[in-house]
């Protein structure tokens, strides 16, 4: 696979916005590529932290495998994984957190995990209140379906679990009872966040690293 | 069109700063290229927001298209909008704020909108006074006609409003009644800041990014 | 000796995990080159503080020459210490405190010494306590022993002393009474953290800084 | 004048750092460059503000001339300035506070005006105070004559004032009644700091600014 074409600041060049299904392996690991290098030049992956997954089909997804180094991802660390099948030998123990959710929602063309730094804090400060509500801002219109920063947008905080299967099982019950998220936060651990497709998970990483960094300065030191 | 020549750091190389009148679509279009991606370097236009303009002449201003990921903008990234006729199809909605002040304000060459953190965080913070004070900082005098410390300049904060032509009438009312202004404030959404040029306008975000900056590192949490 | 190949970002591509002993100088000295670039990227040794070692065997280690700047480190600023030997010429003050770690923990394939933000500021917050306890955060697992975030990490804090070899001497006897310990702060003066190789290393360094932010901003400005 | 060779970071490679009397103006040329580069990379010198300058002999410095943008310094910008002499045409309007210290201190080979952040936030909350104690930190060590974190540097803070004839009496007259200073702030405005050559005057600003963010983020939000 040739490395994908990014610009100065790690952005996707010419990536195609609309097609998260019917792609081919390689095309879908362009992305993964491309969401992975995006975060690790913005320092939301330190210590090979993160893991991030495009979906190919109804059935297949590339996922990023464990131990490789996100921030100097290539093609040797996507692995394909199949949605509702058994685990493959070079998933990551998180990779239940994405399958799970390519089941639930068939809009969802790929997602990303990072370990920002204020989505790590609030996550933590918030995490007794089950979720933390962004309100007013402008950049919340970055979400499709919302048009108006008179919106607000819940994102749901869930307490970390070692048991990734359990862990996804509540994330679910939580998503389904409300909605729509774009994106959910691991109390002291970090933020989930998808989109049709990879340029668009992107786009919401940025959005979310936006807002949840103007929310911890503006609820300032406790 | 030729990207423009951008140092390390974004910077545009060798751009002529005094000439807001009179030039081609493509010079202007190259103006509207370097300030978005010198604000999309800085991580002043998460998730594609902001938007940049240059008048061309009386009648015409190079002008982002909507939906554009200005931090990797190109020449397809910007149209040529009629200063004072009716809306241009790829015109982004915040089009209006733009044209609007090159209708208020012949001297203006240049427009750009953009979303820095302290710049949104302290627009909240101060909505209800209407305004902030910039006071007793040296670097005021980046501002043309602000010649010493010992100026303060205040930046208007208008309320947010999704009706754009609205928000214009709103906001060019309280330019009107004092100044000059160099930039207002939009709570929870960001900057609008203008020069004579793309260079110039280029040289007040920085300003007013840091002096917003240093603003709030003052004022400490609340 | 060729500049380790390292990406835009100064992560080191390609580089052996496992093998911290038995190596010839050479790739010890890339090693060190790595490290110590990386850390200079992130402003983690302004003003040419901080140093870097890698062990060659059980009797040798490379190690970053006084006075060189660590931030653009090439081979004419990495050096060949014994570890248990004379003090070489052109060592820094602060050599003993690598060389003590390497003496007492023959895992130890590589130390780093680094002047972050958050290790600097909490350093002294914490300093009386005698140690600073990082609980529940998820990115503990980046540490050996580490599979959960219902871990602790308990990191020491010795006061600063310029007598390295007294300090190295209160810090050995510190880290034998308890642990693993994976790294320590020095009051008012940086952290001190290992790994079984540069890349490892690198990796535990990564944690650390990202951890201690996390810390900082959750314990907020007193 | 070849650009002067620097590294991803702006560090300015291979200059010879005990040279500063008696160069070229060439060579003096260079390493304002190279300090205004450097400085332009870590956004100390926001909307084209911050001076540089390197002594060429008892008689001759080397200075940026008024209005260049410092972030993408070259030849162009550097003017040949008399020390004890009449006003250069391009000199600007902060040239005097050069010049007098050029005269004061012989040792001093460059010096350099920046606006970090942590300076000017710093420098207006300590004006009343009239310096700013820095004490106990291991990074004082970067200053000549300081060899243990046991020392303490007190840094001079000036009001501002736009005539910097009587603004530069009034520094020396503070500096010459102590020190030695290395450097002082000009309350709401930046830091001046000096060195025996660019090289060291580059380490002393980055020991400056980590020294004084260290202590913004110690004390805290008032």
């Amino acid at each position: 696979m040739v490395a994908p074409e990014l610009d100065h600041e790690g952005r996707l060049v010419g990536m195609d916005v609309n097609s998260p299904q019917g792609m081919s392996f390689e095309e879908a690991a362009k992305g993964v590529v491309a969401m992975a290098r995006f975060a690790g030049m913005r320092g939301w992956v330190p210590a090979t932290s993160g893991n991030f997954s495009v979906r190919v089909d109804e059935k297949w997804a590339a996922l990023t495998a464990t131990g490789a180094n996100k921030a100097e991802l290539d093609e040797a660390g996507v692995i394909e994984a199949e949605i509702a099948g058994p685990k493959h030998p070079r998933a990551s123990a998180e990779a239940p957190l994405h399958l799970v959710r390519y089941r639930a929602a068939p809009e969802i063309g790929a997602i990303a995990h990072v370990h920002g730094l204020a989505a790590t804090v609030l996550s933590r400060r918030h995490e007794k209140a089950g979720s933390i509500r962004l309100e007013g801002w402008e950049l919340l219109k970055a979400f499709p379906g919302i048009d108006t920063h008179e919106a607000h947008l819940d994102v749901p905080i869930v307490p970390n679990d070692q048991d990734t299967d359990r862990l996804a099982g509540l994330v679910e019950e939580k998503l389904a009872a409300g909605g729509p998220f774009h994106g959910y936060l691991i109390a002291g651990h970090g933020l989930y966040v998808w989109g049709g497709s990879a340029v668009e998970t992107i786009r919401h990483m940025e959005a979310f690293d936006f807002l949840l960094t103007a929310q911890m300065y503006e609820e300032g030191a406790r």
